[in-house]
């Protein structure tokens, strides 16, 4: 029985890359009972992805996969799905790559198109590698499924993979996903890092008057330079028609003669667009709230917030511990859950700690 | 005896204006015993501001202020400093506009910049009107003071406002402080705003591909346009100045004969731009080292993994953890002064912790 006659909970899966994205996808179908096995061409990466359960090394007897899935660096990409295709000719390769015509060409280019699934899953995160891994990175996520030439049979078990890690599954055309990934992704870090190096002038003292638009705007300007070279490379066309779109805009303001009139116009149009992104407000949030309080910055005090948390029995899921430079206190906020927030003011109140909000 | 000679506890504060930020400072300082009085062109802002506990309205027969703050839209702050400035003859007048030089030019014009000093509290909260108002809007937040040729009583008045209000005061020249917040505030607002209006040529079905990246850099794109039309106009040299550092890398990008190449040089510069951002989450920041731990996904070990670290005498700076819930364990990173990372991973190996990488 193959895993499409019998279910995709049977399919054997063997992940090609366990940075970031293949090792989230590893832990999550592991811990949903996947039968998973992973490599990667660094053997520490892939020890670290063993240690944190994104699935098991493929040995040499290793059953067939059912379905490869490759989540190496872009420019890789298109190289290690032919390969795929070429080392399992009975399964069905899909890929995570940001950017999906070029991988569909060199699929159809190889004459193995009908077993190759183009995929997208729209999650990531501004540190990489192995180590920020999450079995929930997809969750309430986009996951682009593009079908090309592929049977539906094929199309199901790479559904199936999205389905299980809780991701929303969107099918559509290679093209047209390239051309709106370049508006709603690739752009918008370009545009990230330009706002970002523009504070180079700027001494630290200035810096300091950054506010949390600023560090909103700039979050993703801290991602690694290398993916994204690959992305711009492969999606050059449609990146620059989107750049081209954002340039005329700073240039009507910049050249305005009333500038007020003209940034009116601009934030607009702006606003329309942002009221049309779903669930603009933080999209798949855990059902955490925060607590807020001000703590001395001195040796020890964390450890003394964390142990009265605890003596209220609150279990802290997530911290933000957020510096004032050039101030003797700073804001530290603790995630916990909806129904422990009253007992945890309570305590740290009862404990003379002051609550900044809650 | 003058609330300059008696301290500033004494002195008795008159708001013009009371919207989110005058309210807010209204709340703030009646909550700590200050003498407040309000005014507003809408009546009924002034009857809700009062309500909420931002002061009295002033009275005809009422004491003169010893301090004045406009706290009116940017657009209009001019005015109203210098109608302040001579309504009361023996008040100091400050302002907290986002724009600093025309206000203190216009103070300069009037014959009047002895009794006025420039203020910028950066704070604010994407709802605005004194209804969202907030006594602790300023706490742990960078409050500007520019004291152009007023002498240090007035600037020390302003400032114990600042501080009453768990502000940090910033003393800046008002030039300097424009170029500043063009680079950190009000290029990044038109920068968000055109990355939204380039999703304008998309469907809906495109623009729900948005992941997190897009939410964050068009999130303050979500603002309304008055204020900043007022601030553009205001501040239009330094955010033209701007706007070309922004155009020009965007161009850079666009043009390249290797757009692989120009986008890695643009990231790299603004990464080391994003590092010098205080307070940022997960970036760069100081000269702290990281330690990665993994901890099992259980109640209680985040504050035994901390009670380890400082039984090292080791001062953790900041931590981040990894969340993963269909994971049986999570990476937590401390974040330590570069001396105390080997003591910290001696200790915690010797408590038997895994440390994933440091």
């Amino acid at each position: 029985m193959t895993a499409l006659e019998g279910g995709a909970q049977s399919a054997r899966v063997h992940i090609v890359g366990v940075g970031l994205i293949g090792a989230s996808i590893g832990i999550g179908l592991t811990a949903e009972g996947w039968d998973v096995t992973i490599s990667d061409a660094d053997p520490q990466a892939e020890r670290l992805a063993h240690a944190i359960g994104a699935g098991r090394a493929l040995a040499g007897d290793a059953p067939r996969p059912d379905l490869v899935i490759v989540a190496v660096p872009p420019s890789a990409a298109a190289d290690a799905v032919v390969t795929s295709l070429r080392t399992w000719p009975q399964a069905v390769v899909t890929d995570v790559a940001s950017v999906k015509g070029p991988l569909a060409r060199a699929a159809a280019t190889a004459g193995l198109a009908e077993r190759y699934v183009g995929s997208h899953p729209m999650a990531g995160r501004e540190t990489s590698g192995g180590r920020a891994a999450q079995g929930d990175l997809f969750k309430a996520r986009p996951w682009v499924v593009c079908a090309g030439s592929a049977p539906r049979s094929a199309v199901a078990l790479v559904a199936a993979v999205a389905r299980t890690l809780q991701a929303d599954v969107v099918e559509m055309e290679a093209e047209a996903h390239d051309a709106a990934v370049a508006r709603v992704s690739h752009a918008p870090q370009v545009a990230a890092s330009a706002v970002a190096a523009a504070l180079g002038p700027l001494q630290a003292d200035d810096v300091a008057l950054a506010g949390q638009g600023l560090r909103d705007v700039t979050r993703i300007a801290a991602s690694e330079p290398a993916m994204w070279a690959d992305i711009a490379r492969l999606n050059s066309h449609s990146l620059i028609a989107t750049l081209e779109h954002i340039i005329a805009d700073l240039e009507d303001v910049r050249d305005a003669d009333d500038i007020g009139e003209a940034l009116t116009d601009l934030i607009e149009r702006g606003r329309m667009e942002v009221a049309r992104i779903p669930g603009k407000h933080g999209g798949a949030t855990r059902d955490w709230v925060p607590v807020t309080v001000i703590v001395p910055d001195s040796p020890g005090q964390l450890l003394r917030l964390l142990t009265d948390a605890a003596s209220a029995a609150v279990n802290v899921e997530d911290i933000t511990i957020e510096h004032s430079p050039r101030q003797p206190v700073g804001l530290t906020t603790l995630h916990v859950l909806p129904e422990s927030a009253p007992a945890l003011v309570d305590a740290l109140i009862a404990q003379h700690w002051e609550i900044a909000s809650s």
